[in-house]
């Protein structure tokens, strides 16, 4: 099934565009797991138990755990094996090198960690994007407009040729791209007219992943308005460190619970 | 030591600004190693030892480690442990995310692995950068003009606000980000007319690491005039496959010590 269909349904069955983002981090996990060996494990099977019914997928940000090492490694493929099969993984890489190096990548992405959809950089064009695309049931998003307030070092730049931010010429070559349905964009909550912008240039078809709604105060409300199609669906709304870190202490598990409800509420309260 | 120095240490010391690409796959190195269950550290122990009164520094391609999985990542680890400690080492991965990610790969890249230094990718500005640039003795080398043929996709374009393109507007940026002498650029061979205006852009301090020269075909004369500084250094000339892939045989340690001894001689012929 292609990630769109899975995505789709998922959207469908949990009435939820949430995705919880499991950013795990030993020193941020309740001290009762994080002195524990599997601790870290146990703490991600809890926060998915605990959430698999209120989600649309899952993003593991592989940051987190490649700077653990070997057993970061071990960690991150148990991670992604516990996760319901029929609710779609993110792996978040951000990911841009040339063809040869990125055919490596994707195939760490698409066939070690059989991850669902996974997300890469523009800078360096299509070769860099063209192996992730080769997997046909996957989804690569591509960075777009990011959340972080640097974004606009280079992403807002106006094109000469185009008379538009080179973030819109993004959106248009995403666009271009999705031949098969297998594209998607990042665009963060924290740049919501951009958002609507890029949403206007992709149509309802690609999917939008939009971090940037917890801690790094992105807007929920535009957020859900302008990134949603005209179904109300295909944005994915994530969030990471305001749900998996809701409390430190032993009822992290049904705080976790308690903000993810939340959050996929507030987010169904703005969906068409 | 900053790598800056340990470089110039290193170039000097050898007569080389050759760095050897250890983008190691079992699919492509000699029958006899492939075949065996250490045979990828041999080959790369291999080409360490005929290779290291050559060269400048090494570069790791982290695509080809971690596409093996945790084994990948245990052999990067002894790789770098079994380079010399004064030859610095390049760990080349490209990354991009937000500071509280970026803070996580600096880690894994300079604490984890202990690499001297590597790549990054600039297209979400300068808090995906920070995090590596506070590693001080450490080099980030920021992706300008890359080698790849759809670098132009998005590095050509105009961008109005200053009429040039965005590649300079990022070289423009290396050169103020390079504070305290940790930065450098990423600039293919393949464009030796875009590394011509980086290098006037960057003025003399700050090191240029061009790929591209061998299977990409880029071409050596300009990559070495264009890219050393006005005293004929600080430009690191990449190349990999055509090295270590010299040759598939039994003799493959030979032919790569000789292919690498003609590259740097080659090298050398061009440097002011």
């Amino acid at each position: 099934m292609r990630f769109i269909d899975k995505l789709d349904r998922m959207i469908e069955r949990n009435d939820s565009l949430l995705c919880v983002g499991l950013d795990t981090d030993r020193s941020k996990i309740p001290k009762h797991l994080s002195e524990k060996k599997e601790g870290l494990l146990d703490f991600n099977r809890t926060i998915i138990d605990e959430t698999s019914d209120l989600v649309c997928c899952y993003k593991l940000n592989m940051a987190f755990y490649e700077s653990i090492g070997v057993d970061g490694i071990k960690l991150l493929m148990e991670t992604i094996n516990y996760i319901p099969k029929d609710i779609p993984t993110i792996l978040d890489g951000k990911r841009g090198d040339i063809g040869n190096t990125a055919k490596y990548y994707a195939s760490e992405i698409f066939k070690l960690y059989r991850a669902d959809a996974t997300t890469v950089n523009p800078y360096m064009g299509i070769d860099s994007i063209g192996p992730f695309l080769k997997y046909k049931d996957r989804c690569t998003f591509v960075l777009c407009r990011t959340s972080n307030p640097s974004a606009n070092d280079f992403q807002d730049l106006i094109v000469s040729r185009d008379n538009l931010p080179i973030y819109q010429i993004v959106a248009r070559k995403i666009k271009e791209w999705n031949k098969i349905g297998n594209c998607g964009a990042v665009v963060g909550a924290t740049y919501p007219e951009e958002l609507k912008i890029v949403r206007s240039i992709l149509g309802d078809e690609i999917p939008i992943l939009i971090p940037g709604v917890g801690k790094q105060g992105g807007d929920l409300e535009r957020a859900v308005r302008y990134g949603t199609n005209s179904n109300g669906k295909n944005a994915i709304i994530n969030s990471s460190r305001s749900i998996i870190y809701a409390s430190s202490g032993k009822d992290f598990a049904r705080e976790a619970r308690r903000s993810a409800e939340k959050l996929k509420n507030d987010i169904n309260l703005f969906r068409q």
